[in-house]
């Protein structure tokens, strides 16, 4: 298993005055996906659940389906990932090659618009479900928070939990960048068979981007809320879908950009 | 001019207690980069300064040199904007295919490693200068927050602003991608002829990602200061490259994790 974490020697500055001490990061390093022989993408991720993080990236960009369809994952050690599928004839090899070029694995490059996203024949969210209590949003960002294990220690990961509809925690991930939290906690319930997520909620300890919306989406995600700001695009995209989107859950506050049906006073 | 903050009805929730209110929101939409004829990447940003986007995107990655190589930068309404240039056949294009493979202009993926960046031929920094006095880092970010116009209203950009050594701004970009706002900074001193920025500070309002510093590399900056934590990959890329790099500066306390030398107690 590869260190996500590393200790470096630091100078601390505090008043004017400096002290030498041991500061600990967050690790980032490239990882290469593979789908079958095809090159799909590079991201720089903090080591570990490459291969979740490799299935949800391919869930979210439309070309993978089912977890039937993974035949097997082979991860190296010099930073790869490589999904082996069943059936090769069966994927749409010219959408990952639309998407090679239109996309990467990151967190807010390569979407060309909502039309692509409504393109990949993303799943459509149940209606009115979950019913969520409205209690349960602003207590979210202290659960998520209280499960990130190298963030306390570093400051420097983006987490993504898991939630269902009375706010028990299911899962939650962490990585230098939020878009591979996302892909790897979603591509874990994915290889798990329990897509679609239509029962819970993705609490995100950032920004909620365009691409973060997306990735909700395709894995059937009705509840999105996050800590800090959503973009234009990704409240346009709840909007077009469907999808509760909550942003600046802090304290006892939060803002409702869409979807406010599934949240009850 | 594109608008870069649009007004959403939104529901606010406060103590269980809800009010319909307007919210501003941060403006995200695509953009295609063109250099020439080839289609370079499409990176999602705050709309605004598009052709230095597209400058210092070029440059970052290690195309373009010179601002004496650009004939012409056309922006269009639809999202797009092409860097037409004097002669083609300078250009490295194998490179951009490469690059084009292996990066996108996003924040965090992208680059396969720091030997991809020494292969650029980037700038060597000066040794030691500037040097910058020990209380001149904790004032940067509230020097950058007081300029940011858009991040007052919405919450949702990241800033990038351009110091000299006594902290005096000589420059900022904001948009929903650090990565853009770095762009269109650096952009901005290249296509005014203001390259290498060695004897300046780039003051970033989030964390330092190894692409971030590979930025400030490209565009001979020497000192890079952060509000937010490094990765251990943008660690060690300043380390390789003299840079001096400070991460969590916040009221009068940060840590030094590289290049401790240009900074004077």
């Amino acid at each position: 298993m590869k260190r996500n974490i590393i200790t470096v020697p630091i100078q601390k500055m505090d008043h004017g005055s400096v002290s030498s001490e041991q500061d600990l990061l967050a690790v980032e390093e490239p990882l290469q996906i593979r789908l079958g022989k095809h090159d799909v993408a590079i991201t720089m991720r903090t080591p570990g659940n490459d291969g979740e993080l490799a299935a949800g990236f391919l869930l979210s960009e439309g070309i993978l389906r089912e977890p039937s369809q993974i035949s097997k994952i082979v991860t190296s050690r010099r930073n790869g990932v490589t999904v082996h599928v069943t059936d090769e004839s069966e994927l749409d090899l010219e959408r990952l090659e639309r998407h090679f070029y239109l996309t990467s694995s990151c967190g807010v490059c390569g979407k060309a618009s909502i039309e692509a996203v409504q393109a990949m024949d993303c799943p459509t969210l149940p209606r009115n479900r979950p019913q969520v209590a409205i209690g349960v949003i602003p207590a979210l960002p202290e659960k998520l928070r209280a499960t990130q294990e190298v963030f306390d220690r570093t400051g420097g990961l983006h987490a993504a939990g898991l939630f269902d509809a009375k706010g028990e925690l299911l899962g939650m991930r962490e990585d230098v960048g939020r878009h591979n939290a996302v892909d790897k906690l979603v591509g874990a319930a994915f290889l798990e068979g329990r897509l679609p997520l239509n029962d819970s909620i993705l609490m995100l300890s950032g920004r909620a981007s365009f691409e973060l919306v997306q990735k909700a989406l395709m894995a059937g995600i009705p509840v999105l809320a996050a800590v800090g700001a959503p973009s234009s695009l990704a409240v346009e995209l709840a909007l077009r879908f469907g999808m509760t989107l909550c942003g600046f859950v802090r304290g006892e506050r939060f803002n409702i950009y869409s979807g406010a049906g599934r949240l009850n006073c």
